[in-house]
């Protein structure tokens, strides 16, 4: 298949790279023009604009930082909309409000063509690795269209039906699910570290019991080892999920008073110099509030 | 071994039938006398008091609903101090707080008995089976002697080392992440069924991506099915567990924010007459706050 | 002086009426036209767009729901940007975003116009007696041309000085403050109400002790009075209010956990088909959680 | 009249001298007895046991820091139970828990003797000058025995009626309306002062507005003028009284999650070395969490 990518950050550069590996032609658009250079050394074709990416391809998928980024090059003379073929597909890979989801489709639809929402659960390891969580959903004809990509790129695909938005607003609950759970151990690794009892020791008995999930497991890790820095993602982009979720929340006229709690922590974060580590080290607000950082 | 056995709830007599099949030599005592009629049919002993139940035993368990209840039977005439043999051991397996805890291991040691606490984490079906998750704390020559026992009981033992309150507040805690996960997944179920995605398709999702544990599984699956009647543990148990950690928090100078949210809602259940349903049935809460009760 | 005026609402409408009657030339715009009947009647100009409002005046006046309004009555070719005479000043009364007054201050600037802030405390019966609190920000040249009007239409000014989004800041505070003194009182109403004693008997108690300000003699007496349709102002009113607070506290990086916990009420409110009352039925969410509505 | 009182702290003190001043017959009890040495050089009598300071008197009033020492000293073979008159009043003063209160109530019934609760507002200076606000609850008898000594303390008396527990919920009420304002202007004090208003601005602006109480002004002053030692009353007073709260919500089955976020902030303080300071230094919370502490 013909395929365009754009975005070539963290996540975007080893899912790009393996659907190139899985044979598809590929033309790649980045801001940053050097972050596609070993993608194209290895044979993918450089596009200046996003609209140029799209150019020919049957599937153009994204992989953008936020709301901001996917609008700018989403719309306009030079972007996704304008250049994409009748019946060619727009894949959103990223991290967005389901807001903006239900206005791309809107569109694309005006333009004759396709649009779907396939949101990742997963790091760049997993990506690398094609083992991404993938949460699919659109058009039927786009999701067809998509399969077999997505296959590469992904260990499951879980299909919602046919409203893009459903997609968003599920990645942005499992991100949810993710700081939460972060912000349940921290309080307690605190607890039971004044009464005596070492994060390694309570991180052992919960993994080795009811709570042995990847997120206990791998998040718990980080917050035992204190490997913050350099963080995997850091703390904006923790805040930025939290505060689509919120507005989603809003929305749909939903409490969320632990998504609440979340953004007061990440709020504090951001003002206490903490903004630039990995957003696990949330786990440093239980410590500082019981008396346990220097 | 000669083991006595103090309390026969939904708990304690699927863990006593198990001493008593791996052979033990066991005496019962329980308020209610009739339910001990199972075990003494199969060869256990009834004692008449607690003081009855630990003599000539070289362990005696206790397994009771609350902290009242440790202390009624633990001390007085008729209590397990009073009826235990010198450099016997009391095993509490009770989710109790912390500092009765250290207050029976003083109890003990001034009679020369040992103590030990030996909280456990799973429901009755697991005690049945000796699936059981055991954490263990107390004076090493005290762990030594039951080690064994605990082994029929439980498919693994964390040994937390001399402390016995400590074993109480890991105990504490873990029932606190079960609480906090159930509150994270429901205010999500809400949010995603408001946003038309069933809690069934977000809970497939949710424990065949990162949230897999059995944290989410078996208590995901009681919100799904809204199974709260019959409760497996009813909104009592879980708001006394709940007060006993912010307790043991307050002792020990730490904020535990979520912990203060779960107290909330669990009073709300109360207050809105949900106090007889499973405390999985804090989803409710959720659900009603978005306006999705009937 | 001539005076313009954008907005003729339930504060818009006794605020200009006051200053015609003190004798100033006045040009009123509204959307919907006929609410400028009255004013009309009474010797005011009625113009077809807020640039003809603006233009001739030496101050132009807006009072307007919300951001967007302010945003679609301010820019464009018949906006009041458009409309003012250079050195004229543009007072902006409105409950916007910090954010939208400095955008707005800029815009002014650069069109060699004067721009200030000036919001009001207060309800519709104050605006009428001339009795609103203003909180004023702006350049000092602008502050002096408008200091005999704001006189007029206020008891006391603040006088923040050069900052127009200081007065917006100030003014979303005090808003917060009105609503979390409901919220503070509700939740001890409900606890009272169960443990016998009527709110009426603490209202009194409160408010003629330590808790005498107006902010608990008027909404408490709205809570005690339950009296909450029609509305004094809206649910949707207070959430926009609050919505605006919670983004200058995310701008600002301070966690403000009352106002996310209002969040969480504003919404239940709404998602509870309550939206249509006063926001002092607030007091309707605790009074619930606590079992005490039929 | 002839009057005991029990307790000489920093409110037992002037309120029993202003008794003493009135002209009454005083017997005074402390358990560290030099702080009677002033009131004793003025006329009263030094009692050696609470029993002694009841023994002979009308009415025995108690003020006292917390239910633990009510509790030892009214009770037992010296207390003021086995010390009083029948038909004699006790005059519990105290903040303490509404359960106590009704316990107290009871003990006295059975021995004969009158029982209420006539709890305070006010600091030490406002138990000077005889400008308390009191809230009175007990027997009718009892309420109108005492009724000219609490003139004599008070400005005004609020009465509830016969249940004396009522008196002590109010009180603790009214105790959360001090703390939960002065967590509402703390957030906005913060929140302000990095938008560049000053703390004494905004409370210039409030407490000239609607948010004049004494609780405003008195507080905000505190907290404005950083005036946290020596302590008026420091914060582990503040924990004892919300936690009193709390408990008495939890009995009643009603959420109050201000009270919760409360609890959090004094267990901060207590983690974090502000133990010693006077309660208002809750601002200081706002402050660390919005990286305003140096």
């Amino acid at each position: 298949m013909k395929i365009g990518w754009i975005g070539l950050g963290p996540m975007g550069t080893p899912m790009a790279g393996r659907l190139l590996d899985a044979g598809h032609t590929l033309a790649v658009f980045n801001r940053t023009q050097s972050r596609a250079d070993d993608l194209v050394s290895r044979g993918a074709r450089r596009a200046d604009t996003p609209a140029a990416a799209a150019r020919d391809a049957d599937i153009v998928f994204s992989m953008l930082a936020n709301d901001e980024a996917v609008e700018s090059l989403a719309y306009g003379g030079n972007g996704i909309v304008a250049g994409l073929a009748c019946d060619a597909v727009h894949v959103s890979t990223s991290t967005i409000s389901p807001d903006l989801s239900t206005r791309l489709q809107r569109a694309h639809q005006e333009h004759g063509q396709l649009y779907a929402a396939a949101t990742v659960l997963g790091r760049p390891p997993a990506a690398q690795a094609g083992e991404l969580f993938i949460v699919l959903a659109g058009a039927e004809a786009a999701r067809q269209r998509i399969a077999q990509p997505l296959a590469t790129l992904g260990q499951r695909v879980f299909d919602l039906g046919e409203d893009p938005a459903q997609a968003n607003l599920v990645k942005l609950s499992l991100n949810f699910m993710i700081f939460s759970t972060i912000e349940q151990m921290s309080e307690m690794f605190a607890l039971n570290d004044k009464g005596g009892i070492a994060p390694a020791t309570l991180y052992e008995i919960m993994t080795n019991s009811f709570f042995s999930a990847p997120v206990h497991k791998n998040y718990g890790r980080l917050i035992v080892d204190e490997n913050f820095d350099p963080p995997g993602a850091a703390v904006p982009l923790a805040l930025k999920d939290n505060r689509l979720l919120l507005q989603a929340a809003e929305a749909l006229a939903v409490p969320v008073p632990m998504a609440s709690l979340l953004r007061d922590r990440f709020l504090a974060m951001t003002a206490k110099g903490e903004a630039g580590l990995d957003f696990a080290a949330l786990s440093r607000r239980s410590r500082d509030d019981a008396g346990l950082l220097p």
